[in-house]
């Protein structure tokens, strides 16, 4: 692991580091925000996970989570949504929605992506590993949050492993890849058309097939430009409800999709990590 | 004034806004956040000017701002730092520190620069002029701070209109233009050699010619890089020493130039802001 830049900010260390994956063959670059502690104490952690376009750069700088962490004595660790350099395929016509900037946090099956985008490998298995080993960590107290895809990403990823995550939040979540465009085009580029195989990245699909959580925070905006056709909550409150899952979806009146909103209720999510975390 | 973007933020509006303006001759750019607020309520305002190489977007993004503007009611007014577009004239070598998003917030007399360099009038005069008549501003209860280049510009447009601003404050400011190579380049080029004529654009000199503010805040990081040969925090101490001038000028362990130092002590300037505004 590599030191790219460290800052002091909120009386702690704002990292960013770079390390060569094995997992997904590339080098890959990630932030870790570790606030000022005890010498030898070990924090929690929560992961952050973003979306679509975005690398860890987008919520470290405009995602203002270092006064709570600070306050709350947690770590903040945000990777990156892809693969990227020589060699990693993009989208053949560069669109946003899939390739470099939208890994969907899933292992694909198909070439060419199968040989580079790992994500969810990466994100459950490699980056906690390493993290682990560097950062003065406690990795029996883990939460995860996204946005976006990312939401879809903590979603899934905490749903699959609930003894892992103590607690699971989202920002404006692809509930359902399933059930709309963008889930549409990624999984069937990164896993194939047999959409059995896409119940396992599907937060709808997990939750009817039985995966359970504690509880869940989500908050989405309603002035949201990809509320109707992409994000579709009401599918995700429906699933909870179908399941007897505890959930709390809250509607946020006014609220888009950017980290203006996000900004404005990362303090709210991160005193409900905390409070699971201990 | 036309609206470029409006996104709801901590209950408030963070707009981006531009016009014609008069006194620059080119469009000009800036931002305002209003938080949620009584109908028909007057506001009180602080003014935050940027850096060498920023626009309003770069506090925008990273300054976190809101979160305190929201809970003290203040509404925050951040501008570019200088004209931009066709025929506005740069740095011959395109050099960071001088033209383009350098202003230095004085008015320029040297050819070519005197045709649209004049950010002096523009923060003193025509914008305060357009904030009054288009958002929700108590004009009597104004403050100013700002960053750098900007925590000069807060100083001396400060330090030269009292009766204007109830509140100063700079993060990493150059204290004196006439002791610094960033000054040195930037007055000759826009304002001439005859140093006699720097001397209103000089927070020091200022202090020395007789100005005086009811106090003053200034946070610096000892880990910056230009500290020693630009900013020069020292002469500030030793003006306000001299003048009898009322300051707290504090020196923060560790701390950097970036955004990663403002957003740590922002919320602490906001609440010196709000209790000198009433």
């Amino acid at each position: 692991m590599e030191t790219v830049s460290t800052n002091k900010s909120h009386h702690g260390v704002q990292g960013v580091y770079k390390h060569t994956s094995s997992v997904t063959g590339t080098e890959m670059t990630f932030s870790v925000f570790v606030p000022n502690h005890a010498e030898g104490a070990k924090l929690p952690v929560v992961w952050y996970l973003s979306g679509l376009t975005c690398t860890h750069a987008n919520v470290t700088e405009k995602g203002e989570f270092r006064a709570a962490c600070a306050e709350l004595g947690l770590i903040f660790v945000a990777p990156d949504t892809s693969p990227r350099g020589e060699g990693v395929p993009d989208d053949p016509e560069g669109a946003y929605d899939f390739g470099l900037g939208a890994g969907f946090y899933v292992n694909a099956t198909q070439a060419p992506f199968d040989q580079h985008y790992k994500m969810r490998d990466y994100i459950e298995k490699e980056l906690p590993d390493l993290i682990a080993s560097k950062f003065p960590v406690d990795m029996s107290r883990q939460g995860i949050m996204g946005h976006s895809m990312g939401g879809h990403g903590a979603l899934t990823i905490g749903l699959r492993n609930p003894d892992r995550f103590k607690a699971v939040s989202a920002f404006s979540p692809i509930v359902s890849p399933l059930n709309c465009p963008w889930g549409e085009k990624a999984l069937t580029g990164y896993i194939g058309s047999d959409k059995s195989t896409w119940r396992e990245y599907d937060s709808c699909a997990l939750l009817e097939d039985g995966a359970r959580l504690p509880d869940l925070l989500v908050d989405q905006g309603t002035a949201d430009n990809f509320l109707e056709k992409e994000l579709k909550t009401h599918l995700l409150v429906e699933a909870c409800s179908a399941a007897g899952q505890k959930a709390e979806i809250r509607m946020q009146d006014g609220y888009d999709h950017s980290y203006y909103f996000i900004s404005t209720f990362m303090d709210q999510h991160l005193v409900w990590h905390a409070e699971r975390l201990g």
